[in-house]
């Protein structure tokens, strides 16, 4: 008998189910459309025929539990609560309508915990107790692991490193703040920088062509790649405010690394150099040049994998 | 038989040592000047002799073990490394020194550290599983619980929230940097407050007479009850910086409280009620009226205690 758990990454759009071995083996996959079905009752009916239907294909395969990553996930509830991204509104009791059909374990926390619980076993940080992982998307996400446990904090919301504040009186917040990490260091973030250069600079650039609405992150980085100053001052001033900002959270829970994954992650040194030096300059004399800044170590079909970490994590304790 | 623990609190002038029991009574107490002896061994003589002296008093006293907290302590280790107020120099082995008279537990860690596992075992944080304890003294020192356990980080020198970074280009601290928290929210860091505030306004105060070498945080806070204006104001602005780090440590580990302790929390609301109306303010909503703003539950020889409290959370595991 094999052991797997299914990894359950639900975003606003594509629900991903995949069946994951001990060894972070992807052995089969399957994609819903979340916001196809009106109500979560409906939706983890949907989830449930797709694991069987996975689970069907082998027969001697024995299923551990069920990890979930999802927007505003809640570990300690089990709910999703008030995601802005999904069509079902208030708070969702997600595990509990999985585990009508399930008498197993069902874990469920968010995306960024979930890549970091997939880090620890599966990925970069195996055998690490303290580390951080930051994912980089249309937000910054992060998952704290101090200890060598997850910190969820007293109401399971702890990990929310894009939400510190860079500047009170800087950029405008979705969260109704002002100069959240976030609005400088994420896809949108780096975009936002790019107009702030355009209007600030005389320097010469191929972004100054493209309107605010049509401009990606991969965009940026393409322009980077060919000499594009005023992308590569775009990248520069990215990696100093995350700089600053990682600096305060190694003051917080030092540890060894901190992984960045995601979107704006995939541009590799353009976003790696600029954050590692000004880190460096950053921080407090007893934690200099000790702390990796690396890659995360999860490639094809991370958040699955994370998601189906939190089984073996769970079931280790 | 009733058991004991030692607590040790090393300080730059004075090392006070006291017995304890199990509900946090200090039984007997006695105090060595730390300075007075040229090398660690001799100190570490005095300190046997001083306990043993301690123990002399009642002979049904069954001793646990012995718990330390000292500046630039290191849990890990069992050193006190490049201290900058005592005289030895270096990495100091007091762990492995006091081992060589007891055959028993000798844990050592920072001031703060003791402070916050001190709250846990006797203070207001019995039963929390989250919680910050920040010192207020002549730095701004921090320990971080999380998921029960004291955060210590890779390298045991987590929990430097007094040296996150408020501003970038902001005062110079005496760690090397510019902005840090504890050159703001701190005994001294109010006291340059208040010369910042006599620079920059003509507001009456009773503060313009005092010489910067002559003014205490107490006689801020002094002049605060009697109503000077220049006083509240230079609180105002304590508040409004330590509650903005405070609202980033609560995005880190979302904490159920976070405790004040020492010199300047003795201000009271003149201290508390800014601080956690800021910090409020910059909460993300998620965190918001959630999180404890309260004063320490250690009241008499709290460094003592602190430091006591290392043996029974470390025997209880």
């Amino acid at each position: 008998m094999k052991e797997v758990a299914i990894g359950i990454d639900v975003g606003g759009t594509n629900t991903a189910i995949g069946l994951v071995d001990k060894d972070g083996r992807c052995l089969a996959l399957s994609t819903i459309s979340t916001n196809s079905f009106p109500t979560p009752e409906e939706f983890v009916r949907a989830v449930h025929a797709c694991i069987q239907s996975l689970l069907s294909n082998a027969a001697d395969w024995q299923l551990k539990g069920i990890g979930i990553g999802a927007p505003n996930g809640n570990y300690y509830n089990g709910t999703i609560e008030f995601a802005p991204n999904l069509r079902w509104r208030g708070v969702i009791r997600l595990v509990d309508l999985v585990k009508q059909f399930y008498a197993l374990p069902v874990i469920l926390t968010n995306d960024a915990n979930a890549a970091a619980i997939g880090e620890m076993v599966y990925g970069g940080a195996k055998g690490m107790r303290d580390f951080i992982v930051i994912t980089l998307g249309t937000g910054l996400g992060s998952g704290i692991v101090a200890n060598g446990e997850l910190v969820y904090g007293h109401d399971g919301f702890a990990g929310e490193i894009g939400h510190t504040i860079v500047d009170p009186s800087g950029r405008v917040c979705g969260c109704g703040r002002r100069g959240c990490l976030e609005t400088y260091a994420s896809a949108p973030g780096i975009t936002r920088t790019v107009f702030e250069l355009i209007a600030e600079t005389t320097t010469p650039s191929s972004l100054r062509s493209v309107a605010f609405d049509d401009l990606t992150a991969a965009m940026i980085t393409d322009a980077a790649k060919s000499g594009d100053a005023l992308a590569l001052e775009a990248y520069e001033r990215t990696g100093r405010v995350l700089g600053l900002k990682l600096a305060d959270a190694v003051a917080h829970t030092s540890p060894s690394a901190i992984f960045l994954f995601g979107g704006l992650a995939n541009a590799g040194e353009f976003i790696f150099a600029p954050t590692k030096r000004h880190m460096e300059n950053y921080l407090l004399n007893i934690f200099r040049n000790k702390v990796q800044l690396l890659p995360s170590g999860l490639t094809d079909n991370a958040a699955i994998l994370g998601a189906s970490a939190l089984v073996w994590k769970e079931t280790a304790k």
